[in-house]
């Protein structure tokens, strides 16, 4: 119908669209489209026996029943709270503020806090907000989850990796940046790591490095950004404390989400914030106050539907975050169990040169190749193998990880898990050889 | 309890924090609070007794049902699809696309729909996506809604304003600046106009303002971006086509939101972009390929809840846009009949020098004033006299506004708006003298 249809030229459109960081999820979707009978290793998706089944309305409600009960509203102002644009720093954040004191020693009160449409979101918020100059910096854990490097990406931010050790990132590597970034006339504005269990690299960092990064972070005046979205499967009785709760001087912006404790159709995520920010007359805010300007600019704020949802969920498990993730850990670290288990009873000694970690929690198990890992391999293993998994490589600030591939097993059953890694163990055996 | 707090400069944060556009929405919201008995022309929200009830789960349920019956999903597929993650492109584009079409003429199919958070996300991801150089420039019709210049300000995009005439932007001036801006190396990427009743303009483009307008981009060489959050509300049988009805050379984003329509708790908006983007290779996609993609990286996706619930009630309504807006739009245009007409009453000859626009649909009128609206005289009107509303200013990108308000009458009741209108004479007979 239409004559002609305007026409772009890609290389006149944003740089981060010429990214391979973000066209390489684009194909991984790709993929699982057309393969759909393959088991795939690749979504970090939630898994399905764990989300709510019904009775939306009935959490909604409860939440409502918390407005009059406890905060004073009456039923027609707490109802009409759902359907009306709200603020944008949320509507939840005191039971946010609450359970993150209760749970995890994270004393920063309501007004540090605001509700985000994910926690993806509230990566862009932060990474807005405090990068103010060309010259400031992002460092990462290498590898690092896309959802950072992604955003940093989309705000022309600048991007250096931190070397990884089995106890987290390695400091010397960081401060040996901070000075390069120094000597080069910029500066390291923050850090971003997720402590345990980070998605895709599966390590925890030591109580040790916890607290060296943070003397670090006060040392070379940078902010540390803490995404804690996997701490919650951390096997009971091994849980290390949040780096927020470490923060005696305020240096930690921590980023959390439901997706992965509630469900991920709420896109409710939240970030504490409780640096002061000092304006030009000397007036002091919190840094989220600034996040909640930016928040307006974004998405304006945060659906109250969603978040009634969530926190009548989390009012249902007594207001605790620990008690709405039990069972979702309990599942998750039961799966990742099956997973490593499978893999050493299929890959051991059949497959020469591959090698695999073991994490305590998370979803991710990291296998290393002899081989280059391409998207070709990739291809292969889906069509003539029927098993999917992530290549490694767009996780990465550098070319180091090239021969690695990530196994999600959060949304797979043991039977799956058995059969996938089967599958994968014939497909190592017959096309990688070292 | 703790022994520092970090400090950080606002100075060292991102720009837009500086920017007075951002801050002056939070001083509205702060003086509201302060001043809870005053009538408020000041918000555009939708009004109160729109908001549906009761019956989320009815509305999730219904669209369940079409999923099942019309779209051959199984009933557990369906019901799953609303808590997972989704495709960052959204779960409801067919519908969207199939009403855009029925409703409004515009054939653009489903594949170049993004379901947004809001329209605000939509405005942040087609900026982010189109404007790839420093050089390129964003027009904006003057006076224009701060939502596009402070999601511009948030990406460090420059914008150049549009004179307005009575029939909509001045094509010879936007001419004129995309002269001006090749003359200086840079151009006009494209330019931001809502055509029917704009935030806070209320001007209405004409037939022959639109088509030149889109004769000058196609000559010109740049994007129109369609905001048309308030066509709704045009007079029965008054309807203007949109932009990208009219638009048979692609050259049109068009950009809509069910927050005035649905209910703004939702938080559900869209963004129609069908042009093709031919990359590196000569492959081609659609400019919604490019925006989803982007998507990613600020918030993965809509919640798939709040897709829902919008889609149910749109269902309710035959699948019409325009079905679903007609009791609101009638509701408005009562209002601002009202609003017009008390200001008729109560002003003429009381306020030497005060004059107003009389628009015929949207949310808002113009006040302009003989003396400069300043916060003192905000401050004084809602302490002394009990009624609020918006000043100008930050609505231009020049001084030129610095004399106009803006009253919203779509939140009110008609006893409210008259007794608010008694209140603003009151005040101009009393506090603004020429």
């Amino acid at each position: 119908m239409r004559p002609t249809v305007t026409r772009l030229d890609r290389a006149s459109l944003h740089g981060s669209l010429h990214d391979p960081v973000l066209g390489s999820i684009g194909f991984l979707n790709e993929v699982m489209q057309r393969h759909p009978g393959t088991i795939s290793f690749a979504p970090g998706a939630p898994h399905p026996d764990l989300l709510p089944d019904t009775g939306l309305q009935r959490y909604v409600d409860r939440f409502v029943d918390h407005l009059v009960d406890d905060r004073g509203l009456t039923p027609e102002r707490a109802r009409r709270l759902l359907r009306e644009y709200g603020p944008s720093r949320g509507l939840i954040n005191e039971l946010v503020a609450e359970a993150l004191a209760r749970d995890y020693g994270i004393a920063a009160g309501p007004g540090a806090v605001v509700i985000t449409v994910g926690a993806q979101e509230a990566m862009l918020l932060v990474l807005r907000t405090l990068f103010g100059s060309p010259d400031d910096l992002l460092a990462v854990a290498n590898p690092c989850f896309v959802g950072i490097t992604g955003a940093a990406r989309l705000l022309d931010i600048d991007v250096v990796g931190v070397r990884e050790t089995a106890d987290g990132i390695d400091p010397d590597c960081l401060a040996g940046l901070c000075a390069a970034a120094r000597g080069a006339g910029r500066r390291v504005r923050a850090c971003y790591v997720a402590p345990d269990f980070s998605n895709p690299g599966g390590g925890r960092m030591s109580l040790a490095c916890r607290q060296e990064l943070l003397r670090l972070a006060e040392r070379e005046d940078f902010l540390v950004l803490e995404d804690n979205a996997y701490g919650f499967t951390a096997p009971s009785g091994c849980e290390l404390p949040m780096l927020k709760s470490l923060d005696s001087t305020g240096r930690v912006v921590h980023i959390g989400t439901f997706a992965k404790i509630a469900f991920p159709g709420a896109r409710v995520g939240y970030v504490v914030a409780d640096q002061t920010v000092t304006g030009p007359c000397g007036g002091t805010r919190l840094l989220a106050d600034e996040l909640a300007v930016v928040k307006g600019m974004v998405t304006v704020n945060t659906s109250p539907l969603s978040q009634a949802v969530v926190a009548g969920m989390l009012l249902d498990h007594g207001g605790s975050l620990i008690a709405l993730s039990r069972d979702k850990s309990r599942l998750y670290r039961r799966n990742l169990e099956c997973l490593i288990a499978a893999l050493d009873r299929h890959l051991t000694g059949a497959a020469p040169g591959v090698r695999w970690n073991r994490p305590d929690g998370g979803f991710f198990v990291r296998l290393r190749l002899p081989v280059p890992v391409t998207t070709g391999l990739l291809e292969r293993c889906a069509t003539e193998y029927g098993v999917l998994w992530t290549p490694m490589a767009p996780f990465y600030t550098d070319a180091s990880g090239d021969h690695e591939l990530r196994l999600s097993c959060s949304y797979l059953s043991p039977d799956q898990i058995e059969t996938g890694v089967r599958r994968l163990a014939r497909f190592l055996r017959t096309e990688v050889r070292p």
